[in-house]
């Protein structure tokens, strides 16, 4: 029996209490909020968990082994390393924290107490991330040439972070999960509308060390809600719309085919074919990601194991979304990744 | 009654001639290609044309009051020039030249001789963005905020120009109707996947000195066709979609509104509320945007009007252009435009 | 503060425990279902409640206000009847009951004790049938013609009742708010394709004593779930996708004009034009339908009031859901409802 | 060389004309119309071709070897009938006649003349139909349980004919191509809205001597078009939606699994499972079916073989149509088919 405590009660919070609640050999031991009104909330739905204003508090309770912490990401650095040295086991929302410093220091805290730091990558549990990644491990895109998304809504609009730490985060861990390879550089544009605001549209371009580019459209103040990723192979390219119902992941068997053989005096050039196959959307594993991604914590506890998006993959979203909002600030300047050499 | 000669019976030709021999006091005189075969099909479908492989013979013959041009644009100003050196008005499709230069040339070359000379910025006569432009121009957008527009499919490639020019050249035709103001600066970034070829993808943001920003999605090597344009103002937003066979355009009574008077306390500081209203979808004139445009070629030379898409927004487009394949080719690199200044 | 008892926590049981439990001045005082599996995540989720498997005992129980029932149809006669003895209101599921007869016997025991009966027609409480109801009090439909409606997709196949009376009660439910009249006669078609099952398809038509109709596809068996509904009239036309994730009520204002002076020689007659419009998507009250309609069983026991779906109107239902089912049996031959007339 | 007179030059004429003279060895040499307007138009599109306001003159015309029909169904039987007797083959459109009687009459005259006689059953041609019908024929959806369509818009109102023999000619020509079995029986229901006008909403259900159904939804009067059917079988089932771009057929692994071995004691009796696998959209062969029609028609006079959609599918459509509008007129009443036996 894992006793967890859970920081933050607003937005995310009751969806991480509901999934721990109902996860076997797992107990909301405690919760906390800065609101006495969503406490009132959280007695009413989980009468046996101990409600406190005060995080200093929970992450000190001795009825407390593990604290899932969904506050706003500015105080994530603060509850985790306390928690961690008060011995509990930390699942973080994403971001993981405000800076990279802050990142390798609880990676480094968790690491010599040999405790379990999970961050709360979600869509890396869904069952249309998974099957994409099964698909390009399995070689079925062949050479991956781009990623492509468009991530936008009339959203939740945040004073603490921009929308590329709010939106991007989510793109970038899952980069982060499915391709082999880490940007070496970020260019990014956007802008703020609102007075006193941050930036609520922005763009952002990775470069790798391949022919391969990610671009991502991220937009709080959109008419319409879009989650549409376009993934492109030399073999098969993936339309993954999360809004779709059902077919979220569909795979074309399309394409280009380059002839080399072409006359020389053609105008056009046009050297260069398409196929066209059939396309399938595969059955996907429906299971609600944080489910998924709560048992996984709750196991990894468990066993010891390190998770899969550990502070190691949190680490690295952050440095991505620190270079995106630099480049962001420059109008496009191209920050490069350290680890990484800018391709030519 | 005019007399049109046609240069390039490819893929947009047959369409140009088909309006031009469907609109009153027009007729189609001659057509020229490089290909024997395309001539055979034009003779087939135009027996009164006269057919010629050799454009030169075309721009001299006295039968042809007015020259169309929808060759690959390395050709434009080549076959432009003659054309207004012997005396014709001259159509040429998008873009209009293949450098700045020489769409400059071509202007000073039209005025000179007082000779029509009009770029076929062809969604700029279409219902949807006519539409946009007069709820713009009423005022029901506010403050526009940003254009952020996604035109991608499994494309024809080309090796003349890359997807920059083929596919940026409609919506910077389009902003430069749509918006009172053109770009300071632009950043793009891309990536070329054909050995030998040229950029096949692309991402383009262009700065203005206003908050107003635009964004522009472009890609031959897609999955599935996508033409969708998000434009949002401080008032209301719209989703513009080519592909939708009639809602092309909604109109979203959406936004933000800002409260000032918010309570300094509060951690996530949510100071915006959203409004959220009815969305419509005017309706749109039908008519084929080629039909309109050629009408409009065809009245300008009729009566010596300047056409509302004539050299110098030809030019504007063909700068944006240039600009935009510069910044790519250096990962982003902010490129300044003459008459605006970047935004600090 | 009224305790409500809920017989029946399989599917639905728990939406309607939820939605009672986070209604102010109401207890969930007690849950009754025959697996005490489903008992136990009960007792989990509301541990203030008293379980039973036995729904003679929860009726009884001093501590139940008012009775909630979400069992099969076949049961809702039985423990409602008892339940009224009892002197407790009662909230059936829809259908109300497994025969017009024992809706009227429900509505006369409930009369007689004065206690509110009312039936979920859940999709009565949605924001878009309410809308679409104001659209029509407004006269902005004109006169209706027609309500024609697809509600498919690969179903929970039931073996106590055929397709019509799982989906059908939805729409006749929403057209008896939505409409002044009440259908004079039904002709149903359809089939069963399990051997020892139910009918899993079906289609049903309605007539009215005016040139009103109404059509509803039902499927059990389908590929894909639909949720669409046309709704035309003299004026404009409506289009009603539950599956929207937004726009889900769309208003056309389209028609058709009758010319009545057309040269009587022409041969194809085309006396009739085209209207088309804009069309508007009104924003919708986004309440949970369920919470909406506990909300108003809770004031109408606590005020007395008629119920807007009471046993009435739930017995409306039931009468078209046999008329439908003995048509179908017949392969379409038409069924007359008392209180109307065929029209000629 | 064949030499095609064309009959009808109003809707659909100019398609017929487009496409016979693109076909290599066919030539239009005739022209009619009794609109001295639409001759003038046909004139300048296809100048070699005569052109006449009398259809007598065209069909005795000796530089006409075949006759394709676009005129309305009630002339159908009167031109054909004078064709044939003139010696041309005939190539009509659909549907074949306004009667059975007169349909017989059109095949035993082409029979006796040995002449060709075929109907337009455009969908037939469709690259979609085509693999709907392989899909079938390879087993691949099982044993086929109905097929459910949707045939809807704010359409070409008709004096003529009502809304079945319009739009239900489409269906039923597409069922008689894809389906081994003929009807047994027909039950429709519709309404006319128009004064003096004909039905413009109907539905008709076709049975078959096995669990089969079809049904087919036709509305001239909907706000948006709707071209959607699902056709389910035992082990596969297909959505077919004509106005998807690309993806105009899928096909869903999905379907039902019985469990005999129930416990008897279960309430509910979810005997039934679901079975959920990947869904397909293959590749379709994207010609214009009006060409490929065409091209067949032309082979059939070249080669006199009998042609898919010969007289006696048409005479099937046509019994269908009538048996239908008989029903409709009836509110539902159930008409038998010769040739067929109602299910019991």
């Amino acid at each position: 029996m894992i006793r967890v405590g859970v920081v933050g009660y607003g937005y995310w919070g009751p969806n991480l209490v509901r999934n721990l609640a109902d996860a076997p050999d797992c107990r909301v031991s405690a919760i906390c909020d800065s609101s006495q009104e969503r406490l009132a909330v959280a007695r009413h739905r989980v009468p046996a968990a101990a409600t406190t204003t005060e995080w200093t508090d929970l992450v000190q309770d001795p009825r407390v082994d593990a604290v899932a912490v969904a506050t706003p990401v500015a105080t994530h650095f603060e509850i985790a390393l306390e928690a961690l040295r008060a011995g509990k086991h930390v699942l973080l929302e994403k971001p993981m924290a405000a800076t990279a410093d802050q990142a390798l220091r609880l990676i480094d805290e968790a690491e010599r107490r040999r405790l379990t730091l999970m961050v709360d990558h979600t869509f890396v549990f869904t069952g249309a991330v998974r099957k994409i990644r099964e698909t390009i491990e399995a070689g079925d895109l062949g050479e991956i040439y781009y990623y492509d998304s468009v991530r936008v809504n009339l959203g939740v609009f945040r004073s603490d972070v921009n929308v590329i730490w709010d939106l991007a985060a989510h793109d970038f861990s899952i980069i982060d999960y499915l391709l082999a390879q880490s940007p070496c550089a970020i260019s990014a544009t956007g802008m703020n509308h609102v007075p006193g605001g941050v930036e609520n549209i922005a763009w952002v371009t990775a470069f790798f060390q391949s022919p391969l580019i990610v671009h991502l459209g991220l937009n709080w103040l959109a008419p319409v809600k879009v989650r549409q990723t376009l993934i492109g192979g030399s073999e098969r390219m993936i339309v993954y719309d999360d809004l779709e119902p059902s077919e979220k992941v569909k795979i074309y068997d399309k394409g280009i085919t380059v002839d080399n053989g072409v006359s020389p005096e053609s105008l056009h050039g046009l050297r260069i074919g398409y196929r066209t196959g059939d396309m399938r959307a595969p059955k996907l594993d429906t299971t609600e990601a944080l489910r998924t991604a709560t048992l996984h914590f709750l196991q990894c506890v468990e066993t010891g194991r390190q998770p899969i998006t550990g502070g190691c993959a949190g680490l690295r979203v952050v440095r991505l979304l620190e270079a995106a909002t630099h480049s962001l600030r420059h109008r496009g300047r191209l920050v490069e990744l350290e680890g990484g050499s800018v391709p030519a």
